[in-house]
């Protein structure tokens, strides 16, 4: 079990986070073009991404379980089969509480596509992020839409800039695996870190397998592996109305995946790099200033300590002692007890690292302050919790 | 439905909040004494409150529902059974998270005051507020009540100065009500908000009735009047390990409570009473900015209401649009969509104020942005929300 938790501190004209990883180029999975546009939402910078596959793929979905969904959440959920031609992202306007209106923006502009493109309005998915509520206007992606024939496409980097609202660098992955000697590239973009800045919102992830999945292998990927990627990590507790995840086959390359042995190879390498665009994902928050990991051991069950762990890694005063590297262990007894699960108090043992501050359910009487006063001001600060129990 | 939550941010060197209530200096209920120590668990300042009531009375707890409750609720649990003589309360030393140890702690000076004041040991009640897990020194509580002889008894206000932690004026409330021509005192105090400050944590309130008042009488004086007082006021979302609160009959005063009326009218007296130390609990963090109200009407049903009401109220960034004056009602629609209560999206009606900023599901086409920004300037804020539902 691993949370992981970004404490926001503004930090003043640090436009580009310490964070930031190293990016290939030119590199676009094969069979599809991104299309990148300033279409108008923001004021400079490209906010259009308009994504066309060669031939019509497999594609599976996830949304954010927020009961008050954008308009193209909504609009996907109700349209979307699993077969996909294009992806129409922008950033600047999140199209989030535009009531009916919203939807019928989404039409307008899907069908222009679908005439351009000639494919069905079910074979287009949508993702809007930025500002919620604002107004939002559908002629501005036609006439993008319009100019596609002009357009070169880009690469996998500038197709995640063009998707960023407060985001400092764009976030990509790769990963490739070997399974049975045919080589299988992954490729995913990501952006945002959850709802943690004026305006804006969202998290949208699309990831790219260069093999022929169904659609049941789609989902066994995506459930295999969120839980602990994108389900396991949190910057403010607040959870955003746009939350998205496509998963895409984009390939009609047969490997032989009734194989358990294969499929845990694939499905081992998508963890990977969902792990690492939720990594990039809470690592580029404004301002990071340490990053938390709670780690908890010997619970009753999975739900229980996923409870604990987040009720640990959402506590504020957890939160803002850490950042003040403070080892107040206090606080996370507090953050426990506040899940309301059923544990037994005495059994708990906290470290920070590997320095114990209490066990037995009391203080630890060989705490080495100096230690770990030391270990308070690493940049990631690891809290585990042995609950002693499971 | 009515939240409260206060917008902790620093304001150095003022000593006391501007909030701080009109004190009535001298008054002590009738039927006990209060005997205020320095007993040591703080530097300076007294820190330990042992009261003593002249005969056993009734009294009714609540208690924290955290899964690592203190030594002293704990204790409380187990021994008390509804008859008091004294209670123990000190300040600088919550006393939690300290394992047997704490309970053995607790048994040593409670039997101290057993022989002192020739009572049984369940029927003394003890509280402890302060920092969590530290160790704890019982003989300088011993040593204070071995004094109790030699020391006077203070008001209503020097108790709750002893009770202090990080607040920074001294929480009492008193509420007289007549019924059926007989005069009834009630008096109340309090400390803390919530878990806000470093090392400390803790809500502890004490209410005393000039009347008789049974065992069930008491319990739903208490379950009739808590929820919309104590239980719908949030500082940081954070629950403490320590939080108590006591309601006790002190006097053997009779009135005819079978009457619905006079029970009502007595009731109603001891809501107003706990919902004026409510708000003098969440006005007295450290350096309040705003306080922020939030109206949930028209929902399915409470419990709904009260699930968006803290959805809303405990989001950061709710909170940290509101501290920065900005009537970001996106927000409040992304605060409302994560509690994953099942609405209509599209009969969402949200204002601040009196100001409506969306409606049927999108922004109102009616806002006077002046007068909507001059209303963010004011410290106190209301959001209302109308689900459209009930």
């Amino acid at each position: 079990m691993s949370l992981i938790m970004k404490k926001v501190k503004k930090t003043i004209k640090a436009n580009v986070s310490p964070f930031k990883p190293k990016f290939i180029k030119n590199l676009i999975p094969s069979g599809l073009n991104f299309f990148s546009f300033h279409a108008g939402f923001k004021k400079k910078k490209n906010d259009l991404l308009i994504l066309i596959f060669e031939k019509l793929v497999n594609v599976q979905c996830v949304y954010s379980l927020t009961s008050t969904p954008s308009a193209p959440i909504i609009w996907d959920k109700k349209n979307n089969q699993g077969k996909c031609k294009a992806l129409i992202v922008n950033s600047g306007n999140a199209n989030a509480h535009t009531g009916i209106n919203g939807i019928k923006i989404i039409n307008k502009y899907v069908l222009e596509l679908t005439k351009r493109i000639k494919c069905k309005k079910n074979e287009i998915l949508v993702s809007s992020t930025g500002v919620i509520g604002e107004i939002f206007d559908p002629s501005i992606i036609i006439n993008s839409i319009n100019k596609i024939n002009k357009t070169k496409s880009v690469d996998l980097i500038e197709a995640a800039k063009t998707i960023m609202t407060t985001d400092t660098y764009p976030k990509t992955s790769i990963k490739n695996v070997k399974i049975q000697n045919t080589n299988i590239n992954i490729y995913g973009f990501a952006k945002g870190s959850g709802m943690i800045q004026p305006n804006m919102g969202t998290m949208l992830v699309y990831i790219f397998i260069e093999c022929l999945l169904n659609k049941n292998q789609l989902k066994k990927l995506i459930y295999q592996n969120i839980e602990n990627s994108f389900n396991s990590i949190s910057v403010d507790s607040d959870t955003s109305t746009s939350d998205t995840l496509m998963l895409f086959s984009t390939s009609n390359k047969k490997i032989n995946l009734k194989s358990n042995k294969n499929f845990k190879k694939l499905s081992k390498a998508v963890f990977e790099l969902m792990q690492n665009l939720a990594y990039q994902v809470i690592k580029d928050g404004e301002g990071i200033s340490k990053l938390i990991e709670v780690h908890v051991v010997k619970a009753k069950s999975i739900n229980q300590a996923k409870k604990i762990a987040f009720s640990v890694v959402n506590s504020p005063l957890v939160k803002s002692a850490i950042a003040g590297e403070d080892a107040n262990w206090g606080r996370v007894i507090m953050a426990i007890g506040k899940s309301y699960e059923k544990i037994n108090q005495n059994k708990i043992k906290v470290s920070f690292g590997k320095n114990t501050v209490c066990k037995n359910g009391q203080i630890s009487r060989k705490i080495n302050t100096k230690q770990l006063n030391r270990y308070m001001k690493q940049k990631i600060i690891k809290v585990n919790v042995d609950l002693g129990l499971g």
